[in-house]
């Protein structure tokens, strides 16, 4: 549970209602069919000639020289690579059916750092959960030589906020599931979607506890698993998951800059994340958020070199457990930031300006507001942004954040999954996103005065 | 190219308004929440319980007495299997990625009776065909060593009519690789879809040439495909494709009867197909199309024993070439039949009536348009009828046959995918189709007259 630290002041903006009329009067501020073709080379490039970029494997470095030499060709100083070692899983073989009442085949896939079967893999009796809470409260040892399945359903929102507490059975579920001795875990899907397109993701071991296998269930077989339980009879599956550890190999960030006029003040960071889940092909996680990010820098320094560094953070190994955005805040932990905003939720319309400084610098709140406005992006005052994945190096400085809320309605049909492809890239929507980065970007690279003063996120 | 052998008179029909307005007046003439218990029985019970129904298999069989219990359990009398044998080919591993020059892994599933490589697949250039036309423009032995892709998209309609033209890429695009010595190919799928879920179905091979391995690759991995390709260079696949036939083994079409009251009637018969593609369940293909089909016969026995025995046929092995529909016309070619229909397009909604005796017998053409026009159903006298897959026995015997038209709009997203899942199966709109049916059969079964008289269709 996220809270602030002190009573938020009732915040009143008072827009001019010419910010709502731009010069262009296209939906959302942009002219009919905008494509910001810069954002889509780079998203067409890296799920055309890249693809699927798992962290720490041969793909995710192929996935930074490409990029660097992207980000060389257009005009971007200081590209580099800063390595860092990371510990690497990779999938292997993944097929699962019920064997019985009623035998056929269901489609899963194996979460990040699964434990593996054998090669004949594992034949258990499936325990029905509700939920995670309720896989919690089995007694200790009761599901020893099962298979336990968890089938919360996540919801589809607007800004995504379901997905930390239905993820839940994911991150927390296999660990727990271990714990109580189960011989393997299936979780329905963390995704909204009626496709057997089962969504992966990272899961945690609890300190000291065996993993197990642990795989998601894709939504129309978990449907199926749970009308078979619903008939009353034990209803038993066969696991075969083989996914195995490569031990220490390297990742890296890479990082960019449009070079600021005044090298005294701290940089603004625009982040995103260039590795992805290994099933699909890294188009709305994250490549998009990569093409938003880079585009927008560029579209800031076509204006003229702006007063402060912009540089641009493409983190690495983020799925796999934030392993870039921690290396950097380490590495970087004596050079303060200015300000940092990220993109990692797909290309969606951004409808909603967060920060975490609209209390302690209003006036730059609303100047940021009155910027984008015109985009059909309002401002939220009363919410204090924390950030995303990859801007550790900002919450760990405690320093400003911003977050331009995407629209993620349907973000989660696709997230980590074999879907996540080039064509569910709206081109009009990046080049929304495009348009308001670069209005942020731009206001924020020519501030004189000191971002800082950010409200703290305290965990409760 | 079909074409009636007469011209059509003019028709039209003189539709009482009073028709249109029905004692329910919900969307399509039903209550709002409609929803038909014994169809949705059948079809969730069938996907739940068998799941995919590959022809020739055990998995069939095990339909089959699943069908005969459930069609006994609800009533029917005559409940009895036909068997068949048949060639019966399955699916074995399947594999592809491109190795050069972008490596990465893409989705395809084998074509029915494709041929099959060695375990460790081919590896080969691609030439792409914008068309099948194309494909068959190309110099005999331009192929030889290489992989042909035809990229050809499929246009989705409302009454599936582009199934028919673009299909021709899987029915007769291997076959004319194979004759111009090509050692694979791969076909964007015959789908609507941009789900990494690749469509499958059956080809044909030519009389004398020996298949070669065949695929249909995803939408979005097509595109991305043809991203690579119109970059210039030398594209390069591997494939891994092992299927195999398993000789001959037996199916069988399972019919059962509601018995009329005047045996010297010809039987009206309701048609549709038990098997299903074994990537998915069967829900949409056909398992809805039987549920509608068995809870028609029922709904008009409940108003009273009809006059003509209503006779349900579910027929095997449809999907690997209407074998049990040319079994069944050849075992029955000696009764004859009084008219028939067939439901095998999902369980979209009904939206047009035809027949093939809307000219040779107007006045029952136009009774039957009045009993669905209430349910948003209208007749359409100047298109000919020629029936669905397994109505081989009324095309031979030049029999009456009615078609319902369903809304195929999103028909082929799912058409031969894993997708093809109970969920797809919109309980309203599946009574629709019940009660639509209902009423079409309770006319036809208690037609005392010669329903004879069809219009035949040529083929040119």
């Amino acid at each position: 549970m996220k809270k602030t630290v002190f009573a938020l002041a009732a915040l009143s903006l008072a827009l001019p209602a010419t910010s709502f009329a731009q010069d262009n009067n296209g939906r959302y501020g942009l002219p009919p069919g905008a494509h910001d073709e810069i954002a889509w080379d780079f998203v067409e490039g890296i799920t055309t000639e890249i693809g699927p970029r798992l962290a720490g494997t041969v793909d995710e470095a192929r996935a930074r020289e490409w990029t660097m030499e992207w980000l060389r060709n257009h005009g971007f100083a200081n590209v580099m690579n800063e390595p860092f070692p990371i510990q690497t899983w990779v999938r292997g073989e993944e097929q699962a059916r019920i064997i019985a009442p009623f035998p056929q085949p269901v489609v899963v896939t194996a979460l990040g750092y699964s434990g593996a079967t054998s090669a004949q893999g594992i034949r258990a009796e499936i325990v029905h959960f509700a939920t995670t809470d309720e896989l919690r409260a089995a007694p200790e040892g009761s599901l020893a030589g099962k298979i336990a399945y968890i089938g919360h359903a996540m919801r589809a929102t607007q800004d995504g906020s379901h997905y930390g507490y239905f993820g839940s059975a994911r991150r927390q579920g296999p660990g727990i599931a271990a714990q109580k001795g189960a011989a393997g875990i299936i979780i329905r899907s963390i995704g909204t979607d009626d496709d057997r397109l089962p969504h992966t993701g990272a899961t945690n071991w609890p300190e000291g506890v065996t993993p197990i296998p642990a795989a998601a269930l894709s939504n129309p077989d978990a449907d199926n698993l749970e009308r078979m339980l619903a008939r009353g009879e034990t209803v038993a599956m066969e696991l075969v998951l083989t996914p195995r550890h490569l031990g220490e190999t390297m990742s890296g960030n890479v990082t960019a800059e449009i070079v600021g006029s005044d090298a005294s003040l701290p940089p603004v960071l625009l982040a995103c994340h260039l590795d992805s889940w290994d099933i699909g092909t890294g188009a709305i996680d994250d490549g998009a958020g990569c093409a938003i990010a880079a585009t927008a820098a560029l579209r800031v320094a076509e204006e003229g070199q702006p007063l402060r560094t912009i540089r641009v953070l493409f983190a690495g190994a983020e799925e796999t457990g934030l392993w870039g955005s921690r290396a950097y805040s380490a590495a970087h932990a004596d050079e303060p930031m200015g300000v940092g905003f990220e993109s990692d939720f797909g290309a969606g319309l951004i409808w909603r300006l967060e920060t975490n400084f609209s209390r302690t610098n209003p006036a730059l709140f609303s100047r940021l507001a009155q910027a984008v406005a015109g985009y059909g992006v309002l401002p939220a005052p009363q919410i204090v942004a924390s950030g995303g994945a990859d801007l550790n190096i900002l919450r760990d400085q405690q320093a400003p954040i911003v977050d331009l809320q995407q629209d993620g309605s349907r973000y989660f049909d696709l997230h980590h999954t074999a879907n996540d492809t080039l064509d569910k890239v709206d081109p009009t929507e990046l080049a929304q996103n495009v348009a308001v980065w670069t209005a942020v970007a731009g206001v924020l690279a020519n501030e004189p005065g000191d971002i800082r003063g950010a409200d703290i996120i305290v965990e409760e």
